[in-house]
């Protein structure tokens, strides 16, 4: 199976969800936006399934994947159908959901970091919002990031099997994800990170066994690893970072 | 199979998706904390998960449902859970994701309409964030709301298998969603509702048809049914409804 990942071709977003478990997986994927146009891939290939008519599942945004004749949209739902396929979520259904339900919440912190930077409306510029987007990166920081990354913490902590993952033994889409995160703090807000992180042991060791993993260090010094910018959802405006 | 549903007791919020589900069904179910607390229900018994230090799969916040052993967080994902054993989705894992696609999109409008009133932080009074919100709400009607409305009226129309519904021949918890959604839009912004919502003839219909239906109708005549209020998500505040 060949799948489709059909995302915004300059920004990691978040596809770069998506493109970390194909990635980990060894999957054989197509980054469609990505691709050429003559060769039926680019922007084209995206907007026929946001603008056109035909689609009977039409996406309401990207990400979303074609797999065959299934086009699955929503980035926790396109990981809820990849996981099991890549091998990247245990077999049970509790352990499925959890690993789901924990994704969700991971989407809910990544909205909120979106609207740190767009906290009036995503169709202005952030310069056109930036006294709301002061006032909102100050609690997003302050309470919001330390209250999520409290909690996962402590799932790493409670787990029963290993506290070196998220969901059960081995590693999971959530892993995956997590890693993101991290990252994506980091790039954002490398101050207010290097004040807090340390209070996240397992999450920053998580991170860090992540890295390391042969095909994600593989990917990441690939082309194919889009560089963090100040169009995605991890933008780093200093003022921001307080 | 006794469902425990947690959610705060005073507000529809996002429990409300997960009580229609259960209604609809006629599903055996507890709503936890509006129970009397000698009966080991109420306030206390919600927060025991919250904060306790025992649960294995912790939830981030409510609403979340015990089923047996089972602990499960997330609106989307306790629909994703009890949409098969309800007999509120289809068989088949394809349309079972489109569901759920759907929900997780209607998650996502919630999400906005919340943070019209909340636009810099959850923590503050909407009387401290007051300007800020004049700004999202404005967005929120004029762009926002339309262009979901517009996409979910889209879906029903292209349902290969009839426009009544949002997935498939028959009723599933999406739609009871959209129900929920109309109503609490129109609650909210009567004035802008009252000027867009022609233009979504198959959702305003699905509206008037879940909300005749036996169940869902005994079900809002009674008690169990909250009323909206200035607590929840939707909230009418005339001065945000533009």
């Amino acid at each position: 199976m060949r799948y489709e990942l059909y995302y915004w071709p300059s920004i990691q977003g978040r596809g770069e969800f998506i493109r970390l478990a194909l990635e980990e997986a060894g999957a054989d994927y197509v980054d469609v936006a990505r691709g050429r146009e003559e060769d039926g891939l680019g922007m084209p290939a995206l907007m026929h399934f946001l603008e056109g008519t035909d689609a009977v599942h039409p996406p309401f945004a990207p990400p979303f994947l074609r797999a065959g004749e299934q086009v699955i949209g929503q980035t926790a739902n396109i990981l809820l159908f990849l996981g099991p396929r890549l091998g990247l979520v245990p077999d049970d259904e509790p352990s499925r959901l959890w690993a789901h339900q924990l994704q969700l919440t991971i989407s809910d912190l990544l909205t909120e970091i979106h609207d740190s930077h767009h906290p009036i409306a995503s169709c202005l510029y952030y310069e056109d919002q930036k006294p709301e987007a002061l006032r909102r990166a100050a609690d997003l920081l302050e309470r919001r990031v330390p209250k999520f990354l409290r909690y996962f913490e402590r799932v790493a902590e409670r787990n029963p099997q290993r506290d070196t993952h998220l969901v059960g033994s081995a590693l999971t889409y959530v892993d995956l994800s997590m890693f993101q995160m991290i990252e994506g703090l980091r790039y954002a807000f490398p101050r207010a990170m290097a004040r807090i992180e340390t209070a996240y042991p397992r999450l920053i060791a998580l991170h860090g066994r992540v890295r390391a993993r042969r095909r994600i260090a593989a990917y990441l010094a690939s082309e194919r690893r889009l560089r963090f910018n100040e169009q995605g959802i991890f933008r780093r405006y200093p003022e921001l970072d307080a």
